[in-house]
């Protein structure tokens, strides 16, 4: 567990607008958007602006703002799908569950009898685009 | 999800010294135990002291504090276990898989090609000790 961030991943071209993302949240810290291959209905990622690969190389101070984020998108996240619950994933490495590599929160709203899906299935763009618009909405001025 | 904090929960048991743990680290913040039902060798949990019931009530100043004592954390048991990856969990209420209603992260090393175990079977006590033991043994100083 000691490679280099390797800013050529998804989420860094993300970042740097080379691709597009359905984006619920940015600031001068983090990045949220929709997981296109979703594992509940509303599962959106949360990702820092540094270059980070996971919980381990990430700043400290950096690790503790992100957090802040994570929450302020969680409670828009469970407001706008009325969720009964919430889950919260972080993987690293390849052992860990990691795909892309580059440090990333996903939040999943869950609700009482429904599973997670399994992963890998890629999600319908409108759909997706009218998710984040309904967390847009949801989303309270950011504290701090 | 609006429920009010319980503080007599096994996880406010513990900070109160009314019920043992074994613990890996702790300062004003944080407490870090193990898991008494690892779901990987060197499970281990990261709570808050702040009553706080999941990732929704906590204050932000608190959830930014406590993960950086997560990632402090991780990174000795990384080192204690030699893990190729970390797996991070949070769950907020039932429908997300908590079942201790005391915010609590887990942090679970994971090896190549080796399954989480299914949740539910007790550890040896002594297995426990040991385990914190080597933990204790690979943090560093705490530098915040």
């Amino acid at each position: 567990m000691s490679a280099a961030y390797d800013p050529n991943n998804i989420f860094g071209k993300i970042l740097r607008g080379e691709i597009p993302a359905h984006k619920v949240y940015e600031d001068d810290v983090a990045l949220a958007f929709m997981d296109i291959m979703p594992r509940a209905e509303g599962h959106v990622l949360v990702i820092p602006k540094e270059g980070a690969r996971g919980l381990l190389d990430v700043s400290p101070a950096t690790l503790g703002e992100l957090m802040k984020r994570v929450q302020h998108v969680a409670r828009a996240v469970q407001a706008a799908f009325q969720a009964d619950g919430l889950t919260l994933h972080q993987f690293n490495e390849s052992a860990g569950g990691q795909v892309i590599y580059h440090l990333h929160f996903h939040l999943l709203p869950r609700w009482d009898g429904v599973a997670l899906r399994p992963p890998g299935t890629m999600a319908d763009n409108e759909r997706l685009a009218e998710q984040a618009g309904k967390i847009k909405a949801a989303l309270t001025p950011f504290e701090g």
